[in-house]
């Protein structure tokens, strides 16, 4: 088993609880991963506060850690600038937690190419008339606003086949044990264990030679 | 979540516990997965049973079978065919059952090459030392048996990094249940469901055009 962290994406349409399935993970396995906090321009929304659902920064400071290449992937949306800072996603990955980063599609494949070996993961609904019901039975939002979320997941599906695993939230408990086992399971991947296997190479040439 | 099965091959080295794996994981989940069966052209050893063990046919037959494409890989090795034949991988496949085929790295290559979404993983013992112990403590074979063992098991190590996945067996139970959570999660690779993300897609579509 590698030591290091594995980055891994969790995106999925609005609606698809990908806020509950994080929230249940890190109550789960506490120590094992580590949600990343984005920093972002726009002004904190009451209840909202600075190093829990944000990073809220001036236009200036999220300008200069651009410049200093201080962000894994940054978006501007409506007006306002939304991004990823590195230092605290590589510090946790050498750590050896891992990090999920829960971020839409453009910004998902924005971080798969500057880092390849990042894990990418899509939840969805069992299927789309699912989804609107879950939209309109929050009963929070407005034909409007359902309709939008719907248009926009509409969007975001056309880029689903980019990513690595499509995980199906029927079921949240089912759901949440099939990311930490998708996740963990990366740690196993070959590529992730050059070194081990060099090891038992050297010890197993070793044996072969000295015998 | 797909129905058709995944194609595993299991490869490790000799005094990996691939064997007590693969009979585990049969036990644990009735129905979910069938172990193929290799034909060879071998002489059956004493306790050695058709159908079980192999299937021994003749040269004869066994040629036939090349020349008819009804085997997914073979080789030749000392004299004696070995190889796996296609109709019954296909058929349990085509049932929704995950199909283990336990060959060593050239037949796992040679199957990765013939179907690419074929996943592949290697068992290894914790180290060399641990591999070394365990064909000792058997205690059925002779030094020489167990020199030449290793001798492969060095061979076998050059090709690991062109498996998919590396999986140390240090505690049985706890290997089986990776081996199979590494299996099912196969079924939720986003490149093996275009039908069921495809269907999302439509019904989303219809949302966003009709309301």
């Amino acid at each position: 088993m590698d030591k290091k962290g594995i980055l891994a994406v969790v995106s999925g349409f609005s609606g698809a609880g990908k806020g509950t399935i994080m929230k249940q993970l890190l109550e789960e396995y506490p120590g094992r991963y580590a949600l990343s906090i984005s920093a972002t321009t726009r002004n904190p929304r009451p209840g909202e506060s600075h190093g829990k659902e944000y990073f809220f920064v001036s236009k200036e400071e999220f300008e200069r850690m651009i410049e200093e290449n201080a962000l894994i992937e940054y978006a501007r949306y409506v007006g306002n600038y939304y991004g990823t800072p590195k230092e605290y996603v590589m510090g946790q990955l050498n750590e050896g937690r891992d990090v999920i980063l829960e971020i839409e599609i453009q910004g998902a494949l924005k971080v798969k190419e500057a880092y390849p070996d990042t894990l990418l993961l899509f939840v969805s609904p069992p299927n789309a008339g699912e989804l609107k019901n879950r939209l309109v039975n929050r009963g929070t939002e407005d034909t409007a606003t359902i309709d939008s979320r719907l248009a926009r997941a509409w969007q975001e599906a056309q880029g689903v086949e980019q990513y690595d695993y499509f995980v199906i939230n029927d079921d949240l408990e089912e759901c949440v044990q099939q990311v930490h086992s998708i996740i963990q399971n990366e740690h196993a991947r070959a590529a992730r264990n050059h070194a081990v296997i060099e090891n038992i190479r050297t010890e197993l040439k070793g044996f072969v030679k000295g015998d």
